[in-house]
């Protein structure tokens, strides 16, 4: 859910400052189109960790809009009047009329996720307050509500950066309490619960924004225009319309993703590879004989693009293992017998018997990758598409099944070499097509379904490994790596 | 959910013949469109209790469809291939493609169901579960699948008299088991256990149809039309887009609703009726005056054809309460404040605080009465909102909120009479305007709400009362009974 969120996003004060001016005569514009129209209510949740930008985000709201139209709700403890009434009450009673919008600092999430935190309740119980947010939101969203769920994210080095930076200054230092510090010590828990809390409180028609807080520029320009965008939205609801599903993430304002993170010049010297490759390969035909492993199974799941080396990586997987341990299946176009039916069925027909690994040559996450970029699929089938892979592999982990999930990662560069190479070897010649190369010119395209896929899907019982891979010896050990270290983690469990 | 399905519904031999052969024509016609357009594929669920028809309508779909279209699926324990993979894998494997039809005996319900009544699980595993079996439904409906969800069911006299029937006769008296005796030990718990999963899995899209079991012709003709129905529903799919919400439930076959069980002669003659008010009105009097009540709080809807009795009800309510206690919530048309916001908005509003009860003369319900049938809500619009209306009862009850709910129900002679009663009586005038004849015309649409009502929101935590009202006194008396009968119940616990 953070990943995106966690890489240093950034906006330097000559964009911002040419930005800011049209951003917030639009913003004022959208608003009044909305108090004309009377379409629909926005309500805007500020949530997230502290200090990452949340109180600055409201006084800036009611900067850059019409303060007389906008109501800021920044909800501490229910009232006396407010516990004598059901939880939602005090959000009901808050509620904004359609045309204007309501801010709301402390919303139906901040209890359930303290709650968990803090262990005073299970993760059955997140999920069932996650459950009714769903609910509640789903009918507000019917009922002429456009929702905004804004989740401000530190990580955890920005965190602890920032309280120092607060104490050593005497000016600041009043502002880092005792219970700041405890916060920060259950800097992960947090990060965790809310991760979980907020994908399964996802939905397409009203999806969390997470948005970086570290840099003041980014997140002001993020809030913005997202503000923006939902109030555009709100001015053209449909009211007695199920509502349209929320448009996609918008790229990030300066334009990084969680691919730039990714260090491509790592490499891995001839003799080094083959020792660790030689010992990742007996640690994995190990793990796959071993008796606790007869009674579970394994799906790996190779996506990249094209010429990422994906087959070679595969190849160096199952040299390791006996063949009537696993199985490759290559994902191509679905049959007509799987065109009949729903998409997820070509992935199911093909699910392992325990003690066995199937690795699938590309996935069911074509649909959030190629078919969302290709157009293939409509906005609103690739976006409840996410939902939906969580929960099959959901199914998987909690059959015993082991997922590992490995993008590899290559630059425009090295695809380009690799591709002229594949048209200059003979052999290699058939795995070169027109469509490669056209769908090397969506470059930008992909970027953003591969972060969204990865923000979204990257979960704790299924995390995504991200190789870089423009070293193929380098990829290939760290494939094996990562496969051999998820299924040891859960053979010890 | 069953109440509608526990009255005696018959359809005589001479209707059924004459209808027979029109319908089985038809549903070749519709199952041929199906083929031909490959527009969607049809899933049709079989469950419910022993002995209400579940074989007979697996035998008589293959009779009356062309049955090299048909997959019947009669699952049992799952086999040492599926007990190798996650739970769903054996309806994923099964699934029909596009054009075709598939009858599931044994469906992803059977066993949440019975690890319940069994108790090997608790009510929140049953809850996940009826959750993973909507979000499984969901993606279905999205991707070219039609379900149809039947629900055969007995009551428990209509069963036990099965079952004596059987073993009496020594043809017969080897269909009866130890385990069917079993089973009907259990029937109370099996029928609350199923109430909840069904009320949790009816969704707009896929709602499950209860189909009375005891008559053959009647649940023979229910079963036909519903899959005529499905299948011309299945047959217009449109893929890429949102599946419509599924039409409203068709009236029984036979016309009747569980309004037609009510006994309108009940009457009381003057003197009991006094007795009895004044000790109920001292009972509650004393019920909210509790120390217990103090901490609580009561919300009682009344709910009524013009003219049933609400308000002289009412008073004889209030006649009992302090008048700090009490306060009644008129609902009429609403207001500009309350158009503007989700239309629960103007019941969170007049929420009691504890040791208050609070008195709705009519309420939320107008969504799936009036404006259902005058049309002023989209049929997704009413759909939704049964379950919108569960969620928000949950909440009040989870708070520790008694609700009591109370249909008065009089027939269309006695309402004739007190129109005509108030046409007559100068200072009861104001009572009776031109709307209000108009709605007597609608009065078998009515019927259909409020029974579709009835089955779809008594729930075991706020279930409705059924209040015969042709005669005043015997109603008042009836309304007290049960007001105080919940609060009672709700303070001991």
């Amino acid at each position: 859910m953070f990943e995106s969120a966690e890489i240093d996003h950034a906006v330097d004060k000559e964009t911002y400052e040419r930005e800011v001016p049209r951003l917030r005569q639009e913003l004022l514009e959208a608003q009044y189109d909305l108090l004309e129209s009377r379409r629909a209510a926005l309500v805007i949740v500020v949530a997230g960790v502290d200090g990452a930008g949340k109180g600055d985000t409201v006084n800036l709201l009611q900067k850059w809009l019409d303060p007389r139209q906008v109501r800021v709700h920044g909800l501490g403890a229910p009232s006396e009047e407010e516990r004598e009434r059901p939880p939602l009450y005090r959000f009901w009673r808050r509620l904004p009329p359609r045309g204007k919008v309501g801010v709301f600092m402390g919303s139906w999430y901040s209890q359930p996720i303290l709650d968990r935190v803090f262990k005073r309740t299970k993760n059955t119980h997140l999920d069932t307050s996650m459950e009714h947010a769903r609910h509640f939101e789903r009918m507000l969203t019917y009922e002429g509500v456009v929702l905004l769920k804004l989740w401000f994210h530190l990580s955890k080095a920005e965190q602890k950066a920032r309280l120092e930076r607060l104490a050593s200054d005497p000016r600041t230092r009043w502002r880092v309490t005792r219970r700041d510090w405890d916060h920060f010590e259950r800097y992960e828990r947090f990060r965790k619960v809310s991760a979980r809390a907020l994908r399964e409180s996802s939905t397409d028609y009203a999806p969390w924004m997470v948005v970086a807080g570290g840099d003041a520029r980014f997140r002001q320009l993020t809030v913005g225009r997202a503000v923006h965008a939902a109030l555009t939205r709100a001015s053209r609801a449909d009211t007695h319309q199920p509502p349209p599903p929320m448009p996609p993430t918008p790229p990030a304002v300066d334009g990084k993703t969680v691919l730039d993170t990714l260090d491509l010049t790592r490499s891995l010297p001839k003799k080094r590879y083959r020792d660790e490759l030689e010992r990742l390969q007996g640690e994995l035909n190990a793990l796959v004989r071993h008796r606790r492993f007869q009674g579970r199974s394994m799906v790996v799941v190779f996506e990249g693009a094209d010429a990422a080396g994906k087959g070679g990586a595969i190849r160096r997987v199952t040299a390791a293992l006996d063949a009537r341990a696993y199985y490759v299946v290559p994902i191509a176009a679905p049959t007509d017998e799987e065109n009949a039916r729903p998409y997820l069925w070509r992935f199911w027909r093909h699910l392992p018997k325990r003690g066995r690994v199937a690795i699938f040559d590309r996935s069911w996450y074509g649909r959030v990758l190629v078919e969302r970029v290709e157009r293939f699929a409509e906005p609103a089938d690739w976006m409840r598409a996410y939902a939906e892979i969580n929960d099959f592999e959901r199914q998987l982990v909690d059959h015993g099944t082991v997922v590992a999930k490995l993008w590899l990662h290559i630059d425009p560069e090295e695809q380009l070499r690799r591709f002229q190479e594949r048209e200059q070897t003979g052999f290699k010649r058939f795995k070169i097509t027109d469509e490669d190369w056209r769908n090397r010119e969506k470059a930008g395209d992909y970027r953003l379904a591969v972060s969204d896929m990865i923000d979204r899907t990257s979960t704790e019982l299924a995390p995504w490994t991200l190789v870089e891979a423009n070293d193929k010896r380098y990829a290939r050990v760290a494939v094996l790596r990562a496969i051999t270290s998820a299924l040891g983690e859960a053979l010890e469990k």
